[in-house]
This record gives C-alpha cells, sequence and structure tokens, in this order.
C-alpha cells in the first residue's frame, strides 16, 4: 500500500474540442491535475502508474462528433471521447505497473496490461479489461501491440477472417504498422507469397529485410496502383488485407483472383476525409465470387490465450519479429497520433511514459 | 427420327456489334438460315425446337468487347459473345422439345432444358448441361425462371450465401425480378420481416399483394434512399439481397446493423455505365462487421437436386407463386432483353416461341 496522502501532479492528455479532417496536435492539450497516490478507503479501484501507451488509428475517429462519426456508430457500442475527456482506448491500450490496488486480484507492483488512460496514474474502477501481464521475459510494451491488441487484430484477421491456404497470393496494405508487419509474416509461416505496400523506402526495405515480404513497393511512387500490383501479382491476389481502403482497394479489386477474400481492418486513407472516396470496382465481387468482411478484434476476445500463447512462442523461437516506434513522454503523445496519418511512423507507435 | 431431308427455315438472333452503354434493340438482327431437321449422321448431337428461352441481365455483359467486360473477365471462366454470334447463354437458358437425337440419352419428343440458342431450332454438340425435364406438372417455362437458373441464384445466394435466420431484417433491391420475388418469399418463409423496392406502383403492388413482402417501396419516388430505408428499417437491415448495386447499395450500407450480411449477386444498375458509381460507405464494412459476398449460380450446380425437389414441392403446395413476363416470338426477344434495363418486365422475363 501506498503511503496515506501521498500527492502527485499527474499530467494528462486532453481532447480540446470535436474535429473534422485530420487530427493537429493542437487537438490535445497537455494538462496536469493534483492526485492522491492511493485508492479510496473501501474502493475496490486500481491504481496504476503508466508505462508504455498504445497509439492507434480508431482514435482518431473517436474525436469526432458522434453523430458525424463515419466508424463509430451507435449500433458498434463504441462512443465518442466526451468533450474535454482524456483519450482512452476501448481495450488493450496500455501497460502500467499497480502503485496502489484496493481489489484481491491485483497488489502493488503488479505489471498489469488493459484499459488505461493517456496520463501518467490512472484510477482504474472498471477493471474488465485489466490482466497481470504472462510473460515478461520480452519488452513489456509488446502488449500494447505484437501481444495486444494490434497483434490479436492480425491474428484473427488472417487465420479467421481470410481463411489462408498454403501458396496463396497475399497483399498486405500498411504492411509495416502495427498490424501490417505481423500479417506478413503469419503469411509467410502459413507458406504464402506476400506482398506489401507502404509509403516511404525506408519502410519497404523493412518489409523486405526484415519482416521477410517476398516483394514490397512504395505506394506513393506508383501513379498507376493497378500497374503496380499486376506486376506484383501476375497470377492476382487471393487474399487482400486491407488497412486502408480508397484507391488502393479500388485497384486491388480489379486483381483479386477468383473466390479471394478482403479483410477489411481499416481504411486509414479515409478516416479524416469529410466525403470518403468512391469504390467503383465492387463488380468484381460477383465475377470473382469475392468475400470482403469487415471485423473488429473486440469480437475475438476468447481467441487472446491461444493467440498469446502462440504467438509468444513465435517470437521466443524467431519465428516472428516486431518493430515498435517509440516516443518518449506524455507530452510526444499528440505529435504521436497525428503522424500516424501521415505515415510518420515505423512500426508499431507507442509512447513510453516510464522504460521497464 | 425426322424425315430425312426436312429442312426448314431456322429464325435467329443475330449479336450484330459490340455494345457500349445500354443495348439497343438495333445490337441484334432477326436473321435465318436453312437447317436440316435431321442430326447429322454418326453424330451424337441433339436437335431441337426452342420453346422458352429466359432473357437475363447478365447477357448484356457479354456483348461487351472481352477486354473492355466490366463484369466477365478471363478469370470467370465467361467469355463474352463472339462478334456475329447467337445470343447463347451459359446455363440452363431455355426449354426445348428434342426434334432428333443421336444420343441415347435422348429421344424425340423429350422435354428438356439446357444451354440453347437465341433461335427456333438448335443443333446442341455439348450435352453437359442438357436435361430431361423432371416435373411436368407445372408450366414448363418455370424451367427458365423458378425451377431454373434464376431459381437456383435466389436459393443458394439466400440460404447458403446470406446465411438467414428467424426474425432477421430481409431487404431485397429488384425485388420483382426473376430471382428477387423468389428471395422475398424464401426470407418469409424463413420467418423473416422483408421489405423490397422495385421501380413502378404496379410492381410495388405485386409485392405486397401477391408475393407476401412485409412492406415494398418504389425507388423511383425516394429521392433519399437512405431515409426510405430508415423508414421501412428503423431497426436496420441484416440481410441484403443486391441485384442492383449503385446508389441503393451506398445507402443500405447506412443502415446495416451488426454482423450483418449482402449477398452481391448483381449489379444492374451498374452494368450499362462507362464509370461505375462510387461506393462511398464501405467504412461500414469495419464498425458493423459486414460480410460482403458476391457469388455466380454455377459454383452450386450441385445444389440443383436439392433445389428442384423443394422449390417444386413448395410451388405446388403454393407456398411460393411466381410471375413471368412473357413475350411471344424470337423477333419480341431483343426489346425484351432491352427493356430490362429500363425495367420494363413486371417478373420473370422470358421469351415464348411456342407455348406447350
Amino acid at each position: 500500500m501506498a503511503e496515506e496522502g501521498a500527492e502527485v501532479c499527474n499530467k494528462q492528455i486532453i481532447f480540446r474540442d470535436y474535429i473534422t479532417g485530420f487530427p493537429k496536435e493542437s487537438d490535445m492539450v497537455l494538462s496536469s491535475s493534483k492526485m492522491s497516490l492511493k485508492v479510496p478507503q473501501g474502493s475496490k479501484a486500481v491504481l496504476v502508474k503508466n508505462l508504455y501507451l498504445s497509439c492507434d488509428p480508431y482514435m482518431r475517429n473517436r474525436m469526432e462528433k458522434p453523430d458525424k462519426s463515419k466508424l463509430i456508430s451507435q449500433t458498434c457500442k463504441l462512443c465518442s471521447y466526451s468533450f474535454g475527456s482524456l483519450l482512452i482506448g476501448f481495450v488493450l491500450l496500455g501497460v502500467a505497473k499497480v502503485i496502489d490496488s484496493g481489489h484481491e486480484e491485483f497488489k502493488e507492483g503488479d505489471i498489469v496490461w488493459g484499459r488505461t488512460g493517456w496520463e501518467e496514474f490512472t484510477l482504474l474502477t472498471e477493471l474488465e479489461t485489466l490482466s497481470k501481464i504472462k510473460y515478461t521475459d520480452l519488452p513489456l510494451s509488446y502488449y500494447t501491440g505484437v501481444l495486444g491488441m494490434p497483434g490479436l487484430t492480425a491474428f484473427v484477421g488472417f487465420y479467421e477472417v481470410c481463411s489462408p491456404k498454403e501458396k496463396e497470393y497475399v497483399f498486405v496494405s500498411a504492411a509495416s504498422g502495427a498490424v501490417g508487419q505481423l500479417v506478413g509474416q503469419f503469411a509467410k509461416l502459413t507458406g504464402c507469397y506476400v506482398v506489401g505496400s507502404a509509403g516511404s523506402k525506408e519502410k519497404v526495405d523493412l518489409l523486405k529485410n526484415k519482416f521477410g515480404f517476398d516483394e514490397a513497393f512504395n505506394y506513393k511512387e506508383e501513379p498507376d496502383l493497378d500497374a503496380a500490383l499486376k506486376r506484383y501479382f501476375p497470377e492476382g491476389i487471393d487474399i487482400y488485407f486491407d488497412n486502408v481502403g480508397g484507391t488502393m482497394l479500388d485497384a486491388v479489386l480489379l486483381n483479386m483472383r477468383l473466390h479471394g477474400r478482403i479483410a477489411v481492418c481499416g481504411m486509414i486513407s479515409q478516416y479524416s476525409l469529410d466525403n470518403p472516396q468512391g469504390i467503383h470496382n465492387l463488380t468484381n465481387l460477383i465475377s470473382k465470387r469475392i468475400r470482403m468482411e469487415g471485423f473488429l478484434v473486440f469480437d475475438y476476445i476468447a481467441v487472446q490465450p491461444k493467440f498469446e500463447e502462440q504467438v509468444h512462442r513465435y517470437l521466443k523461437e524467431g519465428k516472428i519479429v516486431y518493430v515498435e516506434d517509440t516516443v518518449n513522454g506524455l507530452e510526444s503523445a499528440p505529435a504521436a497520433l497525428v503522424g500516424l496519418f501521415t505515415g510518420r511512423n515505423v512500426g508499431k507507435q507507442v509512447v513510453a511514459i516510464e522504460h521497464l
């Protein structure tokens, strides 16, 4: 138990106002408030010191006015951030250390992961997403990525939504990102031919030399995406793992093979547009009998134990690798979030508050 | 066996040239040629007199230049019509009577269905699609529709692609057409709530009063399709059976429920457009975890016997009804095909050459 009455100044990132278009650093503001480092007497809450925080594209959609939100709808059971609230994630967003606990399952010093906030200390009262970290023999920050939500997203998106088979042709967009880099490696482990697209030479090199993609290209240097895909997939594409939507999706539709599958994981190119781009090539769904399926990771939480065990083993055996882009300090978080939409990050974007 | 040497003048519809845009009557021409009413000696061919011919939207796509075809691609194993060739279908296109046969499975007088041509008499040399008609206690023309390809399309599209459950909300576009009218009735038999859209008051009345749809509306009288769908589906749509694509599909995406399914059967609104309309609301696939799947009936030929038995029983028991729009004479066929694209037909479009 922490010392009675100890008070700290808790730095927080506060969401300033609803946004339209691209998020800007000025949409978020660094604030601070006094906070006791002890859970209230009789409470079952848990007080944590945040160590690593996740930074994900979906957060931008929660900064829109609820009725204007294109991705987040009432029926989706997600809600937008309240005006002036902390930026928080809906699942598995951070890694933290327990400072004080009123709950029997957690004690001071435990390393945990789950829903926390973009702040130094968080008093957690809803504990359903909180878990003690099982594997501490890998970087703890991995629970914001490869062993956390993005990892599970890649795992279920590829293995469950894409129904992959050996020797199939797989294309991944935003392939060096938190999810994409794993999808490509899962596809290689399955015996597929894998090509990824990314937005810089550095990322393309990473895909080919670090993640083992068969080929990779910089979409910014391809004025004709259809022609680029025909070059990399003369036989066509069996599986497209879509992280970007828009013109890339439209070009992919022209290059799909019979009975192809498109897992729609994200459409980062569209989130900040007032009028999303039109997709013109959907008649290919019919002639090629394509299944196109959107998914959200929290429908698959039951898969987490199996996923965690398997991916931990892959990491230990060196069968998969993971690249993070870490910024230090909460004050760096807004720029890191904004940077996701310009492709500034190389690998999974993490905000480290304290390295452990 | 027919009389040795008997010759007739065989009327045929010939495809004049590759088309762009909407098909016109002048794209097809009535021609005729002399023909022997006997199969060549030693041949295993079957000579038939055509009775009922089918008239389907997909035929238009086969009139495009192969490399320009938006729906029909190389990988699809369908090919465009050859320049100056007969208009033929790829499966189950007509009902006919055997005049002469060199094949042991067929004899003079047999009533058959399968791939035939838009002509009075056809000499069939490839017999893999030809079958003797099993149920002759219903109109023979039903084998161009409810018991033929459109029926099987509705059957597998609804039961296999849509995975329907009782009490789900089902929307069908082009709902009075060859396929749509059956989808709606299958949905009612499954215990779903069903709404259909069509393009005239007469069709809307048919949907409500003849086919038992819960509701129906004339899309031409709805300037705001999103608002119309919200009126008919305040709880949203679980299943959309898409026959039209375009703006209707875009509006539907805004109104889908969580884990909804979209069976993409056709996009008749798009086939004649040089630049298909853009679909802007695909991010809903993610937030609502929607599966959108294109299909073609000939992947499901194995289901035909089960389908035929079940739908024949439904028809005999009066559990489903079927409406055809029949024009008489081969010379009426081009106008009938063109009319599909302006919604002239009410129900399945059939061309009767000889009523039996």
